[in-house]
């Protein structure tokens, strides 16, 4: 019996959109006041959701205090109260949109997953956008 | 790499579930309250969700302010503040539930999507009803 | 010792914005597109507040199945699925805003409540605008 | 076409999550404070989802009255306000994860649907902590 | 400058509605299925409020860490995941209703902090019923 | 018949809290990674409460929509992705923490209302803490 079981957390961070080889006005004409030089910010919601096969023994998809633990120490003791493109070595050459971070988020947890679990992500940049991966 | 950007909208607008070429008795045996002549109306909530590749040169699926237009124009324009049944063309003779709802805004905003994007829409009538479509 | 005890309610219903004695042209610019005269609809949440002693015997300051009660009687009957303007003879000759509602909504539950108990309603017309009245 | 309709429905309950063929100290070590044997409860909210082709009669994939009928009968009335482990008969000998009650919950749901539709069902212990499952 | 600082929190837990001296069938009368003997249980949400003046010198009212730390000692750690009737000395002969978990939890807390600050906590049972206490 | 009309709004912004007079150590003992120099940042949820007598001619308290333009005006254009210790005048020598940005936008909408009309904010940092200011 194949289940999902699904845990949410939460960061804040300050970040901005832009790419380094490209002029202010070429990242503003794109990225608009999300390229604002000072940075902005946001609470950032993040769902993960692990799917497998319910454990008969113990009634677990798996441990959800082992996933809490997992998100927190993959997730937000290294994002929560950064800079996600200057603090963050995974934004240096990375533009921070809500779409890579939570690609950089999947690729984090994944390899702390045993194999047969499958992975989705959800990462509410602000409650009207987010976005959702499950990897390929 | 195919991620889902998803996007958040709403409208406020009456209606009432009834077919004309049923007798009012027949509606309101099928229809209950929902039925009521004079109407009665719903803070609908949509999700509007697009399916892609990441763009490598910006880090988007599609630009989520793009989005936010093409649901002003194609659904909140059109929709907010009215009479479903009187006032919009594609409820003239068809029910304007929450399932036939969310088909006419998928068809809308297909039409407005480039063809290797995905979609599907969420529309939810009341906090505790709602629906999901996401094309044939 | 004083609390006060809340219970959350909620009804749809259709309405407009408008004055009688108004025209069409002075409607409109006053209320813009919320005098549509074929009307839109809300999903409106209703939070009703009494304010009273415990109980010392029960630990109620008033049971909240009573209160659950009397909502559903003297608002959830009368107003769900309804349109305000056409169906509520309280409407008849009073603007059915946010504010006159929770007025009228307001009246209705006072009669119903004892003397000693204090009464405050905060009626949500969508989740951005809301209002909250608790009498003179 | 095949659409989605949703429904949401709660209910609160005790439970603890441990083993009767286990010792307190494993039941401890493995289900932490889930186990303690005083029980603890939550508001657990509920969302089933119901896939099928629309009906073109009445707009309708399922009438959600008829599915807010069933959730109350087949999930409300048994579960609401009672201690899982030890009034209901399917949890005698199952530990009442969220897992495992999503399971109980789509089982005894499936059984009153028509072959043709097909159920999935999420659960939320807490606003944190939920759970998905479609069936096998 | 008096300002209002809010922190919110959680915890689950069992309870039953019933007075000792009461016999079964009383207590049923009065406090209908939430006097189950097998006790039943809620995700209680809690939200503390504390007014003063803001400290020139720091911008803050008190500090949020200090107060979620406060909330976390006096609150979450006794009742997460408790029996309120059976494992809180507070409620060994008082029942636990809302009411009285909200003015217990008022007392904790009230001891904890400077006597220029005032106190008003808010719990909710459910997401549709609550109350709130700001002392006497 | 007083009543109060509410509205909310929102804003993105990064910020750090900090005393320029004090040492990094200084401020990070007090303020902790709050004081991050590369700022952090959140998605700003505001409640703004407006009281005042109904106009018996319109029915309402205010009209909401001038409410909405006045809260545009004065807050998201200035606020809304920026960053409020370098880019706000107001932030120049006040910490910008939940307490001080509530004053400071009180004081904005203050001057634009017309004096027989109470002013309250409600400011969210995050889900879980945030602050009331209603003058003095």
């Amino acid at each position: 019996m194949r289940l999902t079981v699904h845990r949410k957390a939460h960061f804040n961070a300050a970040h901005r959109l832009y790419r380094k080889d490209w002029s202010d006005e070429k990242n503003f004409e794109v990225f608009g006041k999300c390229s604002n030089p000072h940075y902005h910010g946001h609470n950032y919601e993040l769902e993960v959701a692990v799917t497998g096969e319910i454990d008969p023994e113990t009634g677990f998809v798996m441990d959800l205090k082992r996933l809490k633990t997992l998100i927190y120490e993959e997730v937000e003791v290294p994002f929560d109260h950064k800079n996600l493109n200057e603090e963050l070595p995974e934004f240096k050459d990375l533009n921070p949109t809500a779409e890579n971070i939570a690609v950089v988020i999947w690729n984090k947890i994944r390899k702390k997953l045993r194999k047969n679990l499958a992975l989705k992500v959800k990462l509410y940049e602000t409650p009207r956008n987010f976005v959702t991966y499950k990897g390929n």
